[in-house]
């Protein structure tokens, strides 16, 4: 199992239309096989600061997410709309072991 | 529903100190009433970078983890074993939004 997590910073003209997409990715990024979370979290502190918390069964998992049209929609779409290139910073997973936990 | 990261630099000769007091911390905050998540991470490119993920239902149960025997133990034993402070990081959740589906 591994957790990608991936930090972004939104222009403020396009938080909306970014959250749409993105939310979009993960009705459907939940359903792929190997997925265990999709979460989508936004900086208490400045609401231009999203994270994605991805957590797959497999590095191949992981690596399939980036093949999906989901996925690929949601890249092409978001592009123009961050302040900033996003940075995706990957975890090793000490706790749940169990991946019934996740 | 809140989520906060805390982000640990351990202690290069502490790391395994540390993991043993944080798994046993884990084990006993996924039984605290609210508690979501409780997830302990280690970065994929520096094993000393620690990611605490926990997700509660509320401020409250947030708040209240704190107040628990298992955090203060913790807190007590981790003190000295990292290289510099531990910072947390709060944010909103804005998918999953449905409390089942943590």
């Amino acid at each position: 199992m591994i957790v990608t997590l991936v930090y972004v910073h939104v222009k403020r003209e396009h938080l909306d239309d970014f959250l749409h997409e993105t939310e979009k990715n993960h009705q459907e990024s939940v359903k792929e096989p190997g997925n265990l979370r999709f979460d989508i979290l936004q900086d208490a502190n400045d609401p231009y600061r999203l994270l994605l918390y991805e957590a797959y069964e497999s590095e191949d998992a992981a690596g399939n997410h980036k093949k999906t049209p989901h996925y690929n929609a949601w890249r092409n779409a978001v592009e123009l709309w961050m302040a900033e290139p996003r940075a995706g910073v990957r975890y090793n997973i000490i706790q749940p072991k169990d991946p019934g936990k996740w």
